[in-house]
């Protein structure tokens, strides 16, 4: 089974993501905004509950954070990825490499970079015209991460959530 | 704020219900197939960790339960609602109780059904010829409940999720 580790930020971030997401992303009705902490893994189902136990383990010992998010970017001319992005945080790079430990270990074949993707599967002329226009845009919302989700994936593409991991360090 | 509590089964029965939503449910895309524990409803977020602290002391005195999905049946004429049946189930009833009382305690104007919506919004004359075929199917699923989430919905009418609470009564 495909999963998935994220965070959602408050729903008043969700609702400005979602007014860009609802024009510029076909995955808009796959998942609501998020920032991905562990990249869509397979895992076999019968171990879930290693999985579960390590994400326990991980959250019991994070403390919640603030995080900004602090203007619009894109992956562009890698993938063309619009996105809002979050500023330098060791918080959330150490909540990152800890997710992805043990159980959850994957090699990675490129670095973490953590945002809220706002825009995809563009054309390239329309991703440069927008682009153009949003990174002009002030952005300045402060993210308070207190929580993290486990998600599978359905065989349409969207995601159900598994469970909560509460930060409690 | 609006939230609401729910049940999602697991990935192969939301897989099948799907396959029924994607045709007759015009909320497909806005929450996965799931079993309404509780109606939506406003409640102020200043007070979310009253609801919460309630929530999570149900979760700690119920005890994981099965229960079946038995037959394609509609809530016609009262609304034009396609569903998968829960068979009469003490456990979910009383889980639906408890999560219903103390701070989340709402008056309701029906009974509760349990069940998982595949179509809504439909036409009188389709809902009759759908459910004249869809009742023929012979539904036979068991879900094993285990835990609850409860979400809240964002301004495009999408829900996401805010926590989940094990059963480990």
């Amino acid at each position: 089974m495909k999963y998935g580790i994220a965070i959602f930020p408050e729903k008043k971030i969700q609702d400005i993501a979602n007014s860009y997401r609802k024009r510029y992303d076909p995955h808009y009705a796959l998942i609501p905004p998020h920032i991905t902490l562990k990249e869509p893994f397979e895992f076999d189902e019968s171990r879930l509950q290693d999985a579960t136990q390590h994400l326990e383990l991980v959250s019991r010992e994070t403390a919640p954070f603030e995080t900004l998010l602090h203007k619009v970017s894109t992956f562009h001319p890698t993938t063309n990825v619009l996105y809002l992005a979050v500023q330098e945080n060791e918080s959330i790079l150490t909540l990152h490499e800890q997710v992805n430990s043990g159980e959850l270990f994957h090699e990675r074949s490129y670095q973490f970079i953590p945002h809220i993707t706002i825009g995809q599967k563009l054309p390239a002329d329309e991703i440069h015209d927008i682009y153009g226009r949003l990174r002009m845009v002030n952005v300045k919302l402060t993210i308070r991460v207190d929580r993290f989700h486990l998600l599978y994936q359905l065989e349409n593409g969207s995601w159900t959530i598994y469970q909560t991991f509460l930060l409690r360090g």
